[in-house]
C-alpha cells in the first residue's frame, strides 16, 4: 500500500497554544512552533537532542495544528479517544486535564457510557476512554 | 504518562460504509462492523486468523466509525493527512482514491499547494501530502 496515515490536522485560532496544550496531556514535544502552524509528535521519537525525523516519517500519526480565522461552531466530526495505561490512572489523568484547561461537556452521551467527555481549550471533543489493561 | 492516543472517531450516517471505505483508502482490516458503530485498524495487526487485539491496544490509532442522525455541516475542524512512500505513488493513489468515491474539494486552499484536498464519501475532508521520501 502506497498510503500511510500521516498526521491528524487540527484548525486552531491559536496553534501554538493548542500544540503546547496537546503536548502537555500527551506527555509530547512541539517540534515546530510557529503562530500559522504548530506540529507535536511523541517524545519517544526524540532520542537525541533532535527529534528523529525519519522515523515520525515512517511511523507519523502526530498532530499538527494550523491557524483559521473562525472558530468552532459545531459538535466535532472527527474527534480523538485517549484511553489510560490502568483503572487506577483514569481519574488522576482527568483531573489533570482539567487542571491543564480541558472542560467536561455534553454531547449528550447520557450517564451510563464508560467513557468521559471532556474539551480542549478551543472547544474541540475528546474522550477518555475506560482503560485498556484488560 | 498515563494516557495514550488510542483512536480517531469518525460520527457517520453509516459506520459501516465508512469502515470499509477507509480499510480500502488504507488498506487495513474491518475488525468490528455493526450498524452503530465499525472499527478499522492496520492489516499488520493481524499476523494470524484474529487480530492481534493485545498489540492494538498498545499501538492504537485505529479508526471508530459510530452512528449520529445528523449529517456533516460545516468544513470539518478535525482532518486526517495521508501521505504517498514516493513521489511515484501520489498520482495513481489519488485516482485510486477518486476511484473508490472520494471527491476534490475546495476548502480555499489555493492552486499552490503541495497537498491534494478530498472528500470521503460523507464528505469528511482529508489532504493527501506530498511524499515522505525525503
Amino acid at each position: 500500500m502506497a498510503l500511510k496515515w500521516y498526521t491528524v490536522v487540527v484548525d486552531c485560532l491559536d496553534p501554538q497554544a493548542q500544540a503546547h496544550w496537546w503536548a502537555a496531556a500527551l506527555d509530547w514535544q512541539v517540534i515546530y512552533d510557529t503562530p500559522d502552524e504548530a506540529v507535536a509528535i511523541p517524545k519517544d521519537l526524540s532520542e537525541g537532542p533532535e527529534p528523529d525525523l525519519a522515523e515520525w516519517m515512517k511511523r507519523g500519526q502526530g498532530l499538527v495544528f494550523v491557524s483559521v480565522p473562525e472558530d468552532k461552531k459545531v459538535k466535532n466530526r472527527l474527534h480523538i479517544d485517549l484511553a489510560p495505561h490502568t483503572s487506577q490512572d483514569r481519574d488522576a489523568e482527568i483531573a489533570r486535564l482539567v487542571d491543564l484547561g480541558a472542560t467536561r461537556v455534553d454531547v449528550g452521551q447520557g450517564d451510563d457510557v464508560t467513557w468521559t467527555v471532556l474539551a480542549d481549550p478551543e472547544g474541540n471533543e475528546f474522550c477518555v476512554l475506560s482503560s485498556r489493561d484488560r
